[in-house]
């Protein structure tokens, strides 16, 4: 079983690209819900939804998030009765978000949900939220304390972010299977997601930091960081504000505690020695997750090594 | 001021009509909720949306409910994770039952949201939801004992009405204003409605009765039974189901207690007499309102007997 920690669209590319290399029954996700929140009364969870949308092979691969072909006529009614609108809901993921919310009011928990939603959009990939707890991760920023999607979405990520509050995910527990997914493990990655906005919130979850520095199985992550600059996202920016520097060793120093395999873009060779350093492996590999293609052999070279080279921790 | 006692699509014509010839601001509207249901974790009001929505200008003609021109993406996506799809829920009307719903939660009544609903969409009639309380009509049923919406869309009206069941109705409490716009009117209408489906339910809720047998202002009613048949619905079958027989004096008969004034069709001219012989008066007049004018005319038509011909009652 391989265990990955998830954020939204660049963990969701790569992890298509790993059910190309490892059989998605092998693969368990371990999902960021930081960033969920309520709009219109429903239930959101953008990063699960994002995730599974990409495994289901339904995801607007432009857009990163949603449904390929979604309407937003719903939406637009909403604004014409006044409601704010900043947080796209298309018609077709509205009903992802009814049925989720309805089922929750039902009394079924996130993880059950989660797994239904899963199985009738036809994913075979465990999908485990961090929690079935609240754990919104809070930002403080130069535009006041925000609630993640203030920040990320209605904001566009333009305020600095002083402080990530996660007090919220250190008072939750990990969802049902969670801890032992790390702990059972054959290999756990790292998808390459914001460091701070995206894997933090799962590390703070209490027993999950613990469960990947106790696991035998190599962990590894991804950067997210190439040439000190993200793809995609404000992460470099973040990396700075918070005083950390926006280099890829940078993400690789929030992880040291618990990492056995660092994979870097070729584009940073030059941070290989700092990175060894911090006593870790270090992978080159091209990281740019462009194609299909280029996902599948990132994941296929990630799996490799992780299989092959390491070795379990004593 | 005018009120009017209102089921759905029938009333909702009428109502249109009406607003041809009075103020919209001189209309009170008190609206049948014994039909509404919960789908998918959303309150949806059928008759209150279909009164708003023509009265808004912006009903599917066509259809009788909905918004013109919605498409019902949402809906196919929640008929694809496996959700009973037989009530239809267009995209754009989703907003009105999330926007509802959301407000319900947070704690406003039934009336308050049906106020800021209407502001909303620009309806400049007053319309009062019969109740804030759960009101839903249930039906025995040659198909056993069934919620309203099962029998009405689910079940296509099939099953013979042995029995309607307003016991919700009756542990209900009248909503703001309801028994004062009956009183202080100058004159009442009862739409061309279902009198068993979608007029006793807001008969059936304590006061609303005595109001109408109360105030001083004439009650007419309009019938919705033309020849013995119905235009559109199941009234005709459930009123003989019921034993009440099939024709327009059957629905003077529900009505004879507080009716003053009986609007027959053109065609049913040679029930007049006995019509008249249950104490009331009687306007004969074309009631099919296939046109707007139609319409318009058959509202000025009653509007005029009743404010210059109809006495106020001792």
């Amino acid at each position: 079983m391989i265990t990955v920690l998830a954020g939204g669209i660049g963990a969701a590319k790569f992890l298509v690209g790993l059910t190309g290399v490892v059989s998605p029954g092998r693969i368990t996700i371990i999902v960021n819900t930081g960033d969920d929140a309520r709009f219109h009364g429903l239930h959101i969870s953008p990063d699960t939804d994002t995730v599974m949308y990409w495994l289901a092979g339904v995801a607007d691969l432009e857009r990163g998030w949603g449904l390929a072909g979604d309407t937003f006529h719903c939406l637009e009614a909403l604004a014409r009765l006044g409601e704010e609108t900043w947080f796209q809901l298309g018609d077709r993921d509205l009903a992802t978000h009814l049925w989720r919310t309805q089922r929750l009011q039902q009394g079924a928990t996130l993880s059950e949900v989660t797994e239904q939603l899963c199985r009738a959009y036809g994913v075979q990939c465990r999908l485990l939220p961090m929690s079935d707890m609240p754990a919104g991760t809070r930002l403080q920023t130069t535009a006041g304390s925000l609630a993640f999607q203030e920040y990320f979405i209605k904001l566009r990520q333009e305020p600095e972010v002083l402080e990530a509050d996660f007090s919220e995910a250190v008072r939750a527990q990990p969802a049902p299977g969670v801890v032992e997914a790390i702990l059972e493990a054959e290999a756990v990655i790292i998808a390459p997601s914001n460091p701070i906005l995206s894997i933090s919130p799962i590390l703070a979850v209490p027993g999950i930091r613990g469960a990947l520095q106790a696991t035998a199985a190599p962990v590894a992550a991804i950067s997210p960081i190439i040439a000190g600059r993200a793809l995609k996202g404000p992460t470099d920016r973040i990396l700075r504000s918070l005083g950390l520097g926006a280099s890829a060793a940078s993400v690789a120093t929030l992880y040291r505690d618990f990492l056995n395999l660092f994979v870097l873009d070729v584009e940073d060779a030059s941070l290989e020695d700092d990175v060894r350093k911090m006593g870790m492996e270090v992978l080159l590999a091209p990281t740019i997750m462009s194609t299909a293609e280029a996902s599948r052999q990132l994941a296929q070279t990630v799996v490799e090594h992780l299989t092959l080279h390491s070795k379990p921790r004593a």
